[in-house]
């Protein structure tokens, strides 16, 4: 594995490397429709708004996630892809 | 999912969160056998023995790695089942 390869790797997994996010990304992912108000992730998680924004910030930069701002609030859902493109150069 | 279940997800993809432990696992997984001995582990990731020692025992702390010790080197095999775990955990 190259090093550019084994850094964006790690990128992916670093960004999952926190409890908070694992929480954040789980919730998304089991929402009925696969999206997630940012409005309904503070409680949950029992943090700031701009707290889990900030994480969210991590998962979206490092490709877990997408975030779309419709009126007040952030939306967000989850690229499984980056996860399992991470996995499979790590262990093919 | 739970906080203590988030936790040990985390703990794994931490794990997984550096370009070196990430080159170090796949490296290993590549081998014909399965298995690496560290002294073939260095020269690869161009850091000193201690270091790679250090980097694996965070691998196997979290699961992914086993370690023997056999003579005078330590030798490694790749755990694949705890990434699957952790990936599932995350995103069933």
């Amino acid at each position: 594995m190259s090093v550019e390869d084994a850094e964006r790797t790690a990128r992916v997994f670093k960004a999952l490397g926190d409890p908070t996010r694992v929480r954040l990304l789980s919730m998304i992912a089991a929402t009925p429709d696969g999206e997630a108000c940012i409005c309904d992730l503070t409680e949950p998680v029992g943090l700031s708004q701009p707290t889990v924004s900030h994480h969210m910030k991590q998962l979206v930069d490092a490709g877990l996630a997408t975030r779309e701002q419709r009126g007040r609030w952030a939306y967000y859902r989850v690229i499984t892809d980056a996860l399992e493109q991470a996995s499979r150069a790590l262990l093919p």
